[in-house]
C-alpha cells in the first residue's frame, strides 16, 4: 500500500485538500471523462499540489475500476497527491466482507477510502428503509474492515447539516460509530447545498466542541455560496476541505478548487498547497476546462481572464498611477494577468509583448504592430481566436514583418466527396490540386473517414514526395466551435464555425485557427497554416516567393 | 419628482433591493447595452419588483443621459422600482451647484441619486490627491445640495472595508459626513472584492454598532463570495443590498440579485418581493440573458437549467421515493423545474423519472425500460450524450415501446460536394435520394454554404412537398465536439464527432443528437432525429411501416 498522508506542503496532514473532480464533479451535466482523461486531470492536480485525489467510484461505475487498475498498475506516479476511492457503507443486512461494492474499494488498491454515510435520520428512514441503530452498524462494520486491510478512511456524512438540524443526535451518532471504528477525518457534507456561511460556523464550531472530531467541509453551490462556505468552515475548525476543479459538479456544482485554495492562501494565509503552486492555479484551472471540453468560465473569480480586466472607466486611469489600488491582490500571484480593456494603446502594447514571448522583434517594426494589431481586431471580430492560436498568429506577425510565404504549396483547389450509399457506408474522399514550390502541378485524391482527415490525407500525398519532414508532423487535436456573432445574426447551420488544430511533429505541438462559414473551408484554412509553421519549424523557412 | 420609496413589497422601505446592472453591471467585458437595452432591462427589473433601478450615471456616459431623459420623457413607467442616478461628489475646490457632473445628476431627475465617495484614505490622497477634510466637505456639499432640490441619497462608500482596515477613523468621518447632510443610507462597498464572509460580519456589526446609520452592502465577487457577502451583512443588519442580475459587472462580477434574492426570500424568510414575484425569477434571468446577449450560466444557483438537474443513479432512484429530501427547496418556487439527466450512469430508476417528465408512461413497459436503459448506456459509451437531447431520448423510448418509425421517409443514399475552386470561391452542393411514406422515390439537390446547410436545403426539397408542416421547423442551433473516446484511441480528424442540433418549430423547440467519425454523417443522424420529432409534434406519429 503506498503512503497515506499528502506529500510536500508546509502544512503536511494537518490540514487537506481534498479534491473530487473525477468523482463529484463528473456529475456536471456535459462532463463525460474518458479513462484516459481521467488519468490527465489527476496528473495535473498532482502537479498543482493538491492532498488528495478522489479517483471515483470503482465497482459502481467501469470506467472508475479502470481508472484504479491502470493507476494501480503504474500509469499514474503521483508527486504529492495521494489518491482516494470513494464508495458506500456495507448495505444492510450484509457483512462488510462480503458486500461486493466494499470488495471493489480492497480491489481499487486505493490507499485511502471515502465512505459516504447518510446522516439526516429521514434520509435512513426514507430512502436506505433500515434504523439508526442498523445504518451506525454498517458504517462502524465497514470502516472497522478497511481498517483491518490497511486503509485510512474519512467519512462523508451525508446531508449532513439537515440532518443535524432535523435530529442532532442522530447525526452527531453516525460521525461517532465512524470516529470510533478508526475513521481520521468526519466531513460534513452539505449536500443539497442549502447553507449559508453563519449557519455553517455556527454548526461546525458546535459539531466539533461537542466531539472533538478532526472535521472536513463539502459543499454544494445551491445557494451561490460554496466557496464562501467552505471558507467559512475552515475558519470554524476543519482542516479537510472538498473541492473540485473549476467548481464543476451536480446541479449548481460544488466549491470551486481555484477559489477555495486562493481564498485559504492569500486571504488566510494558509500555505496549503506547495511553494510555488500557486502561481499555477490559473494555467490549471484551464488546462482541466480543456480535458472536460467546457469553455472556461471567464469571470472565475483568481483565474478567469476577466477577473482582473478593468473595462475603460472610472478606474482605468488610477490604475496606470497605483495599480494595487484596484486589484484585491497581484493576479501574477495566481499565475493571471492583468488586462485593461480595449485601446489602441493596449492592443498594440499586447501585441509587442507577445511578438516577445514567440521570440520575434516587433519594436523596431512599428507598421508591422500596426498591420497586426488591425489584422487581429479585425479577424477577432469576425470569430477568430488568436489566444489559443499561437502558430497562426507567429505567421501573421511574420507575415507582417516581411518575411515571406512559408506555405511550401499553393492551392489551385479541392474537392471533398462524402457519400452515404445504399447500403450505408459512409465514405469521404478529397482531391487536392496544388502548384509545389518548384513550380510542379500536383494531384492527389484520398479517402478518409471524414472530410478533413481525406482532405489532409490528400494534402499529404501531395506534398510528401517533396516534403519528406511531413512524415513528422500528425494532427494530435481538432476542435469545433460554432459562433453567433451578432445578436441579429441567425443561429443553426450556417452559422460560422471556428476551427482549432493542434498539431505535433519533432518541434513540439502548436495550434493554428481557421474561420469561415463552410466547416471544411475552415478546417483547410488552420490545416494550411499548421503546415506552414511546421515548414518552419521542421526545415526553416521557405523561399516560395523570392 | 415622482416617490422615492419602493412600492409594492411587505418590507416597504425597511429593506433595499437596489439593482445596479445598468450601472456597474454594464462594465462587465462583453457588454454593450444599446439605450433601448437599458430600457426593456429596467422595465423587467420593475416587473420583478426589485425596489430601486440605477439606472446609470449622466452626464459621464452619453448613453446613460439619454436613458434618465427618455425615462423622464415618460418612455419608463415604474411600478414597483424608484430610478436611481449614479454620479461622483463635486470635485475638489469648487462648489457643488457649479459642478457640471453635479448638475447632470439633478438634470436627470431622478428622484433618488447614488452618490459614490473615496472612504479609504489611501484613496484620497493618492487617486483624488486631496485630503480627509475636503474629501468630507465634498460628501456633505453635495449631499447638501441633492437634499435642498428634493433628491433622496443613498452614499456608495467606495473601498469602504480597505479603508476601514487601513484607517478606521477616516472610512466612519466620510459616512457621518454623509448622513449628517441628509444622506439615507451608507452603503458599504467591498470594491476590490477582497472579502470573505466572516469578516463581512465584523465590519458591519461593528460600524453598525459605532454609528446607528442605516447601512447597505454592495459587494463584488474577486473571492467568489459576493452573493455570501451580501446576504451575510443583511445578517449583520444591513438593510439595502446592491446587486446585478446574473452578476454582471466588472472583472468577476457582482452580487448576483437573483441568488441574493433567492437566498433572502427562502433561506431567511425575507418577503423583499412583491407577492408571487419569485417565480418569476428564471424568467428574468434569462430574458436579461438575452438583452446582454450573453449564454444564461447554466449552473447559476436558482435559475440555473442544470440548477436542480440530478444525473447520478444514486440519487435518481432515491429521487422517485422522496424529490424534496435532495433539492434545497421546491425549482417551481423560483420558476425553475426539476431534471433528470439520463447518461451512463443511469439506472432504470432515471429512465422511468425522464419518461415521465418527457410524458411517456414507461411503468407498464420494464422490458422497454431496460432496453432504453440499455441503449443509452451502449451508446453513451460510444460518445452520444442524451442528457442534452431529450427529442433524441424521447424518440429512442417511443421506439422502445413499440411505436412506429416516425420518420417520414426512407433514405437510399446522400452525396455532398464540397469544392474549393481556382477563383477560391468554396460551394457546397448536396444530393438526398429519399423513398417518400407512400412509396414515392424523391432525389433533390440543393447548395448550402457548408456540408450540413446543403444536406439540410437538400432534404427539405425533397420532404417539403409532402410534409408542408416542414416550413414552420428550422434549425436554430448547431453544436459539434470532438471526442477522443477509447484509451489507445487517436486523436486528431479522425476522432469521433458530437453534433447536436437544435430545432425550432410551432411547437416549441428540441434538441437531438448525432454521433459518427464523419462529421456530416453525424450531423445527419442528428438531422433526421430532428424530423422525426418535428413529424410527431408537428402532425403527430407516422405510420410509414405499418
Amino acid at each position: 500500500m503506498s503512503r497515506t498522508e499528502p506529500a510536500g506542503t508546509p502544512l503536511g496532514d494537518t490540514f487537506h485538500v481534498f479534491d473530487t473532480t473525477l468523482r463529484d464533479g463528473a456529475q456536471r451535466e456535459g462532463i463525460s471523462y474518458s479513462v484516459a482523461d481521467k488519468l490527465a486531470v489527476a496528473r495535473h492536480l498532482d502537479a498543482l499540489g493538491v492532498g488528495f485525489i478522489e479517483g471515483g467510484w470503482p465497482g459502481a461505475m467501469p470506467k472508475d475500476t479502470e481508472f484504479f487498475a491502470r493507476a494501480a498498475a503504474g500509469e499514474l506516479e503521483l508527486r504529492h497527491a495521494v489518491l482516494v476511492a470513494f464508495g458506500s457503507t456495507r448495505r444492510a443486512g450484509r457483512t462488510a466482507a462480503e458486500d461486493p461494492q466494499v470488495r471493489a474499494l480492497l480491489d481499487s488498491q486505493a490507499p485511502v477510502v471515502t465512505l459516504v454515510a447518510k446522516s439526516d435520520r429521514r434520509h435512513i428512514e426514507r430512502a436506505l428503509r433500515t434504523d439508526v441503530a442498523e445504518n451506525c452498524a454498517m458504517v462502524a462494520d465497514t470502516v472497522s474492515l478497511l481498517r483491518t486491510e490497511g486503509r485510512r478512511v474519512f467519512l462523508d456524512a451525508e446531508h449532513f447539516f439537515d440532518g443535524y438540524k432535523f435530529d442532532p443526535d442522530t447525526a452527531l451518532r453516525v460521525l461517532e460509530a465512524a470516529m470510533t471504528a478508526g475513521a481520521d477525518v468526519a466531513v460534513l457534507c452539505d449536500t443539497n447545498g442549502g447553507m449559508l456561511p453563519l449557519g455553517i460556523a455556527e454548526v461546525v464550531t458546535e459539531v466539533a466542541a461537542r466531539t472533538g472530531f478532526r472535521l472536513g467541509i463539502h459543499c454544494q453551490d445551491d445557494t451561490g455560496s460554496a466557496v464562501a462556505n467552505s471558507v467559512t468552515a475552515v475558519q470554524a475548525g476543519a482542516t479537510h476541505v472538498q473541492c473540485t476543479a473549476n467548481g464543476y459538479g451536480e446541479r449548481t456544482g460544488n466549491a470551486d478548487l481555484f477559489a477555495v485554495v486562493g481564498n485559504l492562501v492569500t486571504k488566510l494565509g494558509m500555505p496549503v498547497l506547495p511553494d510555488g503552486a500557486l502561481g499555477e492555479l490559473t494555467r490549471t484551472s484551464h488546462a482541466l476546462a480543456e480535458i472536460a471540453n467546457i469553455a472556461p468560465d471567464t469571470h472565475q473569480a483568481y483565474v478567469g481572464t476577466s477577473a482582473f480586466a478593468h473595462k475603460a472607466g472610472l478606474h482605468a486611469s488610477a490604475i496606470k498611477v497605483d495599480p494595487e489600488l484596484y486589484n484585491h491582490m497581484d493576479p501574477v500571484d495566481v499565475g493571471n494577468g492583468q488586462r485593461v480593456l480595449v485601446t489602441e494603446m493596449a492592443g498594440r502594447a499586447s501585441v509587442e509583448l507577445k511578438a516577445t514571448e514567440l521570440g520575434l522583434d516587433l519594436a523596431g517594426h512599428p507598421d508591422a504592430v500596426s498591420a497586426v494589431t488591425r489584422t487581429v481586431k479585425e479577424r477577432e471580430a469576425a470569430g477568430w481566436s488568436f489566444e489559443a492560436a499561437d502558430a497562426s498568429l507567429e505567421l501573421l506577425m511574420r507575415s507582417a514583418m516581411g518575411e515571406v510565404e512559408q506555405v511550401p504549396f499553393a492551392l489551385e483547389s479541392y474537392r471533398v466527396i462524402l457519400e452515404h450509399g445504399t447500403d450505408g457506408v459512409v465514405v469521404s474522399e478529397a482531391t487536392v490540386r496544388v502548384v509545389l514550390a518548384d513550380g510542379r502541378r500536383q494531384i492527389a485524391t484520398a479517402e478518409g473517414n471524414g472530410p478533413v482527415n481525406a482532405l489532409d490525407a490528400a494534402l499529404r500525398a501531395a506534398l510528401t514526395p517533396t516534403c519528406p519532414w511531413l512524415s513528422e508532423v500528425e494532427l494530435s487535436d481538432y476542435k469545433v466551435r460554432i459562433l453567433t456573432t451578432g445578436r441579429s445574426e441567425s443561429f443553426g447551420t450556417d452559422a460560422v464555425t471556428r476551427v482549432l488544430l493542434e498539431s505535433t511533429g519533432t518541434a513540439g505541438s502548436w495550434t493554428t485557427v481557421g474561420v469561415h462559414s463552410n466547416v471544411v473551408e475552415a478546417s483547410w484554412l488552420a490545416l494550411v497554416d499548421a503546415l506552414a509553421y511546421a515548414a518552419l519549424r521542421e526545415r526553416g523557412p521557405v523561399t516560395l516567393n523570392s
